[in-house]
């Protein structure tokens, strides 16, 4: 019997759920420094990309690819970053990053790089309101 | 006309050539600290992934996992990790680095981190002619 896919508890702490695409569960990062998506196939038991199979493995990055459209359109940018890390949640998750110059972090990662700041009231709300729109979620 | 493929200067200079794929060139980074390979796509231009057509998009994944593979061939590892950052260097690459509990930036990312350590006399040159024979490019 295959285990329930169950979102990891610090992925789910920090994070707001946007909405499921075919493969992944979409969710927005509670960090207004940054517009940041993490992207979780909804499977039991994945750590690597290369734990699922390869058209999932191709549905995963084009997933990647409309979250980064979909980021493009509420916050411009001037790079994504496209990451797949996992060294301390293993669950299998990219992070797409709308990145500017000069954002808290630039030109570095934003992994492991200061505190996460709050949305002001009702502004993650709304950004995931339009993200689950551009990504016909809604 | 289109602009002929040519490799940015500062990747050239911090990486070996290990050899071309079908898609990208590939690269080992010149750091002791992990066994680290970047990933060129051979057409000029580039900046997002999401400047390749699907196919070569689809393919550039593809091959970021044979380099997975590879690394863990000659670096067995804790965790793989894929990043396209581009902060920095704007040309096109996909970084796939194999990462070892308690190496130079764990848990945190390579990407910036402290200072290139040398291999050792002849042992890069030794990795990139096992990494050729993995990618079966020999």
């Amino acid at each position: 019997m295959s285990e329930a896919f169950g979102l990891d508890s610090r992925l789910a702490g920090d994070t707001l759920v946007v909405g499921d695409l075919p493969l992944s569960r979409v969710l927005l990062m509670r960090d207004a420094r940054y517009a940041w998506l993490v992207l979780v196939p909804r499977k039991a038991g994945l750590v690597e990309v290369s734990d699922l199979p390869d058209e999932e493995r191709a549905l995963l990055w084009q997933e990647a690819g409309l979250a980064g459209s979909a980021l493009r359109a509420v916050a411009p940018c001037d790079k994504l970053n496209i990451g797949a890390l996992g060294n301390i949640v293993r669950q299998l998750h990219v992070h797409v990053v709308a990145r500017t110059e000069g954002d808290a972090a630039w030109p570095g990662p934003v992994w492991g790089f200061g505190k996460a700041e709050p949305y002001a009231d009702g502004e993650a709300e709304k950004r995931v309101e339009a993200l689950r729109e551009l990504l016909g979620l809604s």
